[in-house]
């Protein structure tokens, strides 16, 4: 795991974008979406996610690339731990298994940064909160954002159902309406780090 | 400078606040006080501001210590950094300006800890965001802020004319209309500290 407050972000363009067999979404609706997530509640107890921060540039301003499923939702790389699943490595398995070559050795070597945000789903509905409310003591899913480090060259494998957006920060500021409140105010939890403009 | 992602947070019964004399704003308008930033900004570059964010709890939800000048307006302790002054020391002085005891064997011994966020006003207007925007070369301020860690102990004096209230972080959350985007957003950028609730 990296600990830095300084972010090197290299031009989009230094980056290798290829395609792989699609990664179908689990559940055709939120409503059985929340029905899976209440049946593996009881089977395994709160569901820890991770997500990751992947960050590139253009224009001297950092993007973040996100995952565009159909032609409006937008998701960060990750998925949900394994049941005492460490977390960074759980991390890197899910982004292997969303962004990595199907061959072993084009896979990135992930550098996991620092935790930026944690957010906690009380119950079993879609609304999410930066803190645990009061009173709930049975959250039913905690969901960590990590910052990703990426090496100057990489190869990204996008599944085929999905398309792989660079997103500038200043896109994603107060746009609660199109990201939602958790990748909405990513830009906040960025805000503390110095982002070092690689430009060659 | 205190680095940890652990936050002990005392009761807020724990503390004791007395008063001391009224602190005035140097501004009695919006207005007044972006013609004083210029003024400034002509004589010594960039506006670097330093604000704190203390926190207590009370019935084992984070609570954050706001100032509040008259009726509605709410800020963090802090204020502008003299020329040259390094960040952790001038958030000191400025913590102690505002809630410091005038006798000095009484002021707290302020351990400051990480950066949470940093925002940057692009021009001398009120609208700040939480990256320097695209194109801006010449900012004309940066605003951080800072976890204060403290003790179990403290002794707090409140200008008169000013309120001390600790806010609990749901309240804030989500909640720009009353609070404003900085301070509004701070849940977020506390999400990723782990707050060890002391409760004796």
């Amino acid at each position: 795991m990296v600990t830095s407050s300084v972010v090197d972000t290299y031009p989009l363009s230094s980056y290798t974008f290829g395609t792989k067999e699609p990664k179908m979404e689990k559940d055709t609706s939120v409503a059985d979406r929340l029905a899976r997530m209440k049946v593996n509640y009881m089977k395994e107890g709160m569901r820890t996610s991770v997500e990751g921060i992947l960050l590139v540039q253009e224009h001297n301003h950092p993007h973040i690339l996100l995952l565009q499923i159909g032609n409006t939702f937008c998701k960060l790389p990750g998925g949900r731990l394994k049941s005492g699943e460490n977390e960074i490595e759980g991390l890197k398995r899910k982004l292997t298994s969303k962004l990595g070559a199907t061959v072993p050795a084009l896979v990135p070597d992930w550098q996991i940064g620092e935790c930026v945000a944690t957010w906690w789903r009380p119950n079993f509905e879609t609304i999410m909160y930066p803190y645990c409310p009061p009173h709930i003591t049975k959250p039913k899913e905690c969901k960590k954002l990590y910052v990703v480090h990426l090496s100057e060259r990489e190869y990204f494998a996008v599944p085929k159902n999905l398309k792989l957006l660079a997103v500038p920060l200043f896109e994603l500021y107060d746009n609660v309406q199109r990201y939602g409140p958790v990748i909405s105010t990513i830009p906040q939890q960025l805000s503390r780090f110095q982002f070092n403009m690689i430009t060659k």
